[in-house]
């Protein structure tokens, strides 16, 4: 019953005029002109909106199977994956060495919401090797690169990553999983992954396993864990493909959400794998893959309450319940639609604000990720690093909020599978916790983003919205509604900061019981930002004479809804922290 | 996976040493001392743990099923439905005239969380019933009393209440199921009614259907409304079963949980049904049966956070990962139970510390209730009114909120079904959408209960706390850390109210566009006042040289902790509400 539609104008919005990246002095963004965006976008949306959206419920109810070591994708899945590789998506923005189009990360960010937002579950499947890619991409000798990359691009075969063991998730120190050295130079890994997603299937002929293990004799703890490439299938020198290696899904896992997607156990039974990059250097591999993952995940939060807010929308335009307080609005009908009710605009307006503000905030991050692989910009490197946990946590929690709150504008057909909304919700659940849970992203952000460069790039951050402030001091349109509340928020957030330079230091839970609460003030503080500049933009697209005045007076009165009303939590957030580790630990364990 | 134990220490506590309830002037109550209330709940928790919560897992993976017309249950439930109904469980608070057991609201309550929390889904079908139960008792004729309510009470007979049809929810002026009156005094009942919670299993031997419909020729919209009942099978004069009733399910709805609950749809060909109450005055009976119903929703809400927070406390002291980061607690471990970490503390001391302030919440608007009920009391009946709304709306976004917590202290393994939390999220979900949605609760609030009495009501409410704080002035152990938030909250309380009252004569939207976030904030007091009424209770204990210190310190800190890290969230609802009805209506519709 759900439909889904690319939001090709919001985007156009952002890239061009709130970012104006084809004046932009990011090699490859020259190319990246309105029309050629457009294109790319609506062709992205064709295929979203009549291929992937349509199988997004067919994935939920059919999930996968496992039988005979063998697993079955939904009915519809291998078709449209192949109409996906056909068009070229796949490799989009891949190195054109390996058959990539070479596109730069924000375009390919602006595609995957689209994908993200039509079928979740399905896009997961080349989300993964993606990945898988960039890891191979940065850490794998030539050859490696020669012999796993161009099927890669091509989506002939898949990636995954395989972290996780049942003793540990978060803490990969106590990872068990061995790689015994061969006198060829390759390993033989035994042991057992688990939640590897997409982990087998029947939708590429190879799948390339990338594989944390430890060899025998070195270091404890994270300081001993070594990357590995495990193929399905052994590859010939030709690239043909040759033995079945040691390599089996166990199980597949039962889950909340994403039923189309996966989920495996994986057991390595002396696996024959390829050392990728140096020995015990395996965790820095994986965060090459995990920082670009993390970002691709909060991009995925918000893409699900960006097609839940659709359909919620859909819902409250067409259900006729009540009258408009004010006065009837549809009076030859029985009633009016239930969008004339303030309380059911809040809750659209909800969605709508943090959905506009979100996508503006993880295409900047991409823009980040950009200006740092294509110009070699260190600060964007530094900035993108720092505000990576919060596109992660911050996103996928108000993604799956906004899917809630979706989900409630439809009232009871809301709790019924045939309406499709709380599979939106059962589906974005888990991107609070896939690629390090939410809080993790917290520890991350306070506990080693803050102090990144000796705090500098946190304080880069703060000097780039002081002097958004005062380059908009007497701009009419933003004074009021935007530059005040913004400059109340960020003052809220360097208060926090500040509390946790001058607490930390002597106890660190001072800090790290706020850090949840850190992660959602940046946050706040991040789309506040973003809402600034977009209704700056379409302030000026309004006093430079644009035609469609709707569309930019929509902008604007949405921003001044988020900073009306969103933005007023970072008090909460920031005397949550100002309370301090006290209330947090004052209980044994015991006494829970 | 999950367990389930019955918090009666805690439900002790609340009953006996913060209301003190068998000193409590309200008839019925001097039966409840300790001993008696003790017995009670541990013999509901025994049945809970040991019958209901096992059971728990199996509805959500077997649901119900259709067929010809038949409806099966899950594997299990008939069995332990009569389990339920020999303990004398379902009458437990009805009235001894029909075989109840006549104990006071109150205690149900308690029996009435402990069961939802072990399996929510099986105990709708006694809830359904106590709803129709109220209805008939309090508007039927003696003979209808003495025809339905002692097999009602029994247990052999089951309830429903009929209201919601395709076209109307919320709205139900947009009724079209017809009753068209017979010459014998019955009427025919044509329509289709949908969403109806236990409308057909196979537990009972009769189901006594309650259903909104209208006579032809009566009043336009709800005014024109009445309330029938509509046996599914005759009954004879003898009290035996008669003919077949035209009334049939013809269909179930798949819905996101509570799968072990049948939500039917109902179909009525001309079955027969008798009037309840007066022609056109059945949405007041209807009523009746609403209040208790919501206060009953609340509670669940509220009930499957703590069973979901039970879960994820015995999952944090268990699952070794990381360690203290002010030195290992687990040396001779791999690592430390997570429970060290700041983050998860804060996570499970959010669960705990709303719970338990929930708890006393439910179990004051019960004790309310009694006092209505068995003393006549007009206030308690008003403030009873007042918080009704309160108490389904807030408990319920909190309840699912903590239930989502809980799921997140697992990580990964609170997604997968094996784990057992998500099915508590599932569950959890549709309390804050049936039995009026929490959108509805809040306009119901700030629409109708805020000018109960011409808001002598509401000012009665303010002046409680107001003296409770007058009358702890002084106390060292509330003071501070109780007191002075109490007061912060109470105050922007107030603020909020003022500014509906100033603004909302004029423009009613000024005060809806605010309604939902009054809702939060009101409840945020409630359980400021909950918990200063506790630690207060607590500290006397200590004080009085109760040897059970950890019992009692604990109480304090969680409450400092509701204090410290809930409350602030008033003044961001009040600032929400005071930004006005602007931003919230600022959209046509078309520009959303």
């Amino acid at each position: 019953m759900t439909t889904y539609t690319a939001p090709v104008d919001d985007m156009q919005f952002i890239l061009h005029e709130v970012f104006g990246i084809s004046d932009a002095d990011v090699p490859g963004y020259d190319e990246l002109d309105r029309d050629f965006t457009k294109a790319v976008l609506e062709e992205a949306g064709k295929l979203a909106s009549e291929v992937l959206h349509p199988l997004n419920k067919v994935g939920d109810e059919q999930g996968c199977t496992l039988e005979n070591g063998v697993v079955r994708t939904p009915e519809g899945f291998k078709a449209a994956y192949d109409k996906v590789c056909e068009g070229g998506w796949i490799g989009l923005d891949c190195d054109p060495e390996y058959g990539g189009q070479g596109m730069p990360h924000l375009l390919n960010s602006c595609v995957g919401e689209i994908f993200v937002s039509a079928n979740m579950a399905f896009n997961m499947y080349q989300g993964l090797s993606h990945g898988a890619y960039n890891a191979i991409h940065a850490h794998g000798t030539d050859q490696q690169k020669q012999t796993y990359l161009p099927k890669m691009v091509e989506g002939k075969w898949s990636g995954t990553m395989n972290l996780t063991e049942p003793q540990c998730g978060t803490d990969l120190g106590l990872i068990r999983t061995k790689a015994e050295p061969q006198d060829d130079g390759t390993y033989k890994i035994t042991g057992q992954k688990i939640w590897i997603s997409a982990g087998e299937h029947d939708m590429t002929d190879n799948i390339v396993h990338l594989v944390l293990a430890k060899i025998p004799g070195g270091p404890e703890g994270v300081k001993g864990i070594s990357l590995f490439i495990v193929p399905k299938f052994m590859v010939n020198e030709d690239g043909s493909l040759g033995d079945r290696n040691a390599v089996t899904c166990g199980g597949l896992e039962s889950k909340m959400g994403i039923h189309g997607n996966a989920t495996c156990v994986m057991n390595y039974d002396g696996a024959t794998g390829f050392l990728i990059g140096e020995t015990h250097k395996g965790m820095r591999a994986m965060f090459t893959m995990m920082n670009a993952a993390r970002l691709g995940v909060g991009v995925q939060g918000y893409a699900q309450g960006a097609v839940a807010y659709q359909n919620a929308l859909a819902f409250a335009k067409d259900r006729l319940q009540g009258r408009d307080v004010t006065g009837a609005q549809n009076e030859t009908g029985p009633a009016d639609p239930i969008i004339v009710h303030p309380d059911v605009r809040r809750n659209l307006m909800d969605q709508k604000a943090f959905t506009e503000g979100a996508r503006a905030f993880a295409l900047w991050g991409s823009n980040l990720i950009d200006k740092s692989d294509r110009k070699g910009d260190a600060e964007a490197e530094a900035l993108v690093s720092l505000l990576t946990p919060i596109i992660k946590g911050f996103l996928t929690d108000k993604g799956f909020e906004t899917a809630v709150l979706a989900q409630q504008t439809l009232g009871g057909s809301g709790f019924t599978t045939e309406w499709g909304l709380e599979q939106f919700v059962r589906d974005a659940r888990i991107t609070m916790i896939y690629e390090g849970t939410n809080g993790i992203q917290s520890l991350d952000l306070v506990g080693r983003k803050l102090g990144l460069n000796g705090g500098k790039t946190v304080m880069g951050f703060f000097e780039l919205i002081k002097s958004f402030i005062k380059e908009n001091e007497g701009n009419a349109a933003l004074e009021d509604g935007f530059l005040s509340p913004l400059k109340a928020a960020s003052k809220d957030l360097q208060a926090a900061a500040t509390f946790f330079m001058q607490n930390g230091m002597k106890d660190p839970n001072e800090a790290l019981s706020g850090s949840y609460d850190f992660m959602h003030l940046f946050g706040h503080v991040c789309l506040g930002y973003m809402w600034a500049q977009m209704a700056k933009a379409a302030q000026s697209a309004l006093d430079g004479g644009a035609s469609d005045t709707a569309f930019y007076e929509t902008k604007i009165a949405t921003g001044r809804y988020y900073m009306a009303r969103q933005l007023p939590a970072t008090a909460m957030h920031r005397a949550r922290i100002e309370s301090g580790a006290a209330p947090v630990m004052a209980l044994d364990a015991a006494n829970f």
